[in-house]
């Protein structure tokens, strides 16, 4: 079980150390001879010298790194973020490169830069992405100070340090208004996430942006952790309220699945008494009953390209943030007209 | 952008290539001035040298490898592999350990292996998990052949190769069937998973066991692959026979949430005219309408103990097999009693 270092096969050879890395190294210094026996010898030892020397040699490490700051609890809950790591897999994949994950707390940014600044001293990996960044994130400027081939998986950042794969989202909840408002909706609410996400920031200057262009007066935001309880919690309270929302847009698909199924439970139906939209569709989102009209975009695709860029970056190329794809609305049967007022 | 190496530091110091690896690898050899001088210089450039320094010295990489077998577009469909990676993920940080995620083939375990290899060979990993095992899998002799530290995440594998943690799904079947023939049901089908993994053979056979010894005659099965397609597809199937089965036990979430979708859509009442159990309880079978009586384990921790048990076969100790816990019936409101014939 132990693993075998040079000096071990130095040792089993009776040679030295030397001689032992002149030969695992391919340069000169021993003969032909000794250098086949060294070999075998390694080889028979399971010596595990070549990342170790290809690292000495700076050579790439053919992995890319990824700091998860959700808490584990939640992580399986979302498909948002298995899809994104399934493309990230796909692509990199192709490449012969493995991503190297680690959690690291979600209210301890320098943490994450020490995980960066470890990753990138160590050789452990060429490159990583940054995922969930929130305005004047302290990660951005240090990992750009680091000089670590990195890409931001969401918004550009201020002053753009780094180059971000991201996808407008203010096209996206104009969609949702937009079709809501043309069903007849004046009254819609809003169940996000978390608010210092940068991503959330867009999503809600958007959304009070296109109620008031459509003079939608009645538009209400609840802030939730993106959770099933929070979903449903926000569901009770916004449907308590009088004249009550005819229409909810939820930050994503978890949440919907659980204010369909609050609204089931209170005996309101959807759609004909509450419409139901939802971000970040999912596979579950039209296996459910009534299926969900929902923001849909291939995630798995984002993680591809996410991955590309990044590995663009690592090759040295000029690499500048992209948009990409934006999620447009698919209407399934969750929404329909208002119930008379 | 370009990574310095030992050739850099050296021209930069005004050194030979042997001083200053002595001085990165704190041997004697260089004066305690030109050592303080070379790392000086080293840090400057951002030298990385740790990693590869203590690889060569056989001290540990601090990863756990996991090659995933599923094709990335199904990765995010299930919550209980991100759900198994969150509880990996939980207990390997608290040990500084990173998890290191790299996509194979799922039909070539040759290739799944030589990915082992190398990562072994090349110190990239400290020990694998394997997952979805088949029964007479390869992957398992050729692991403990290579003598890289490994805890197989499953039922345990023909001659005890390599230690498993697995849960009695026995126990669990037969805790559904007899909820099931309890409520008075006496056609009961399943929609079962792959039939190739080990752990799906087991199902079946403490599946048959138990209707037979419950003396219920009328029981089906249906292989499918996991998707929420194919468990709407089996559902159609099996409720359109005669006479129909009472209830349905599905052998993942995704398959039983799309079950409860296709039965409501054919105008069948769930509970009333059908009942539901679903497998992998997660939280989504809870926010669906109704919500669904499942077998239920965390998943998460289950994740966290398969981490300990492969960091104490990493650090060393004699490892067996261990029985986590089994899935427990939770009875929510998908199942009650047949309808009357």
């Amino acid at each position: 079980m132990k693993r075998p270092t040079i000096a071990d096969i130095a040792r089993e050879a009776g040679v030295s150390k030397g001689a032992v890395s002149y030969a695992l190294n391919d340069r000169p210094g021993v003969s032909e001879q000794t250098r086949a026996r060294i070999l075998a010898i390694a080889d028979r030892l399971g010596f595990r010298a070549s990342a170790a020397a290809r690292a000495l040699a700076g050579a790439p490490a053919k992995v890319v790194g990824l700091a998860l700051r959700r808490p584990a609890s939640t992580l399986g809950v979302e498909p948002f973020f298995m899809e994104l790591v399934s493309g990230l897999e796909a692509e990199l994949s192709t490449r012969s490169y493995a991503l190297l994950l680690q959690m690291v707390p979600d209210d301890d940014p320098a943490a994450e830069i020490e995980v960066y600044r470890q990753w990138w001293i160590e050789g452990r990996v060429d490159g990583v992405l940054l995922c969930d960044v929130r305005a004047e994130d302290p990660r951005v400027p240090a990992v750009a100070r680091i000089g670590l081939p990195a890409v931001v998986v969401g918004p550009p950042t201020e002053g753009e340090l780094l180059p971000s794969l991201w996808s407008d989202d203010a096209v996206s909840v104009t969609e949702a208004v937009e079709h809501l408002a043309g069903l007849g909706h004046r009254r819609i609410a809003r169940v996000a996430g978390i608010p210092e996400l940068a991503h959330t920031g867009a999503r809600s200057r958007a959304f009070a942006a296109s109620c008031e262009r459509l003079g939608i007066t009645g538009a209400t935001t609840v802030w939730t952790d993106y959770t099933g309880e929070a979903g449903a919690r926000a569901t009770r309270e916004l449907v308590a309220a009088r004249p009550r929302p005819t229409a909810i847009v939820y930050d994503n698909d978890i949440m919907a699945i659980a204010g369909l199924a609050t609204a089931q439970e209170l005996g309101l139906a959807v759609p004909a008494d509450l419409s139901i939209v939802a971000w970040d569709d999912s596979p579950i989102c039209g296996l459910v009953h009534p299926p969900l009209t929902a923001l849909t975009r291939d995630i798995v695709a984002y993680g591809a390209n996410a991955a590309r860029l990044l590995l663009a970056a690592i090759a040295g190329e000029q690499v500048h943030s992209r948009l990409d794809e934006p999620a447009h609305l698919v209407a399934r049967a969750s929404t329909a007209p208002p119930p008379a007022d």
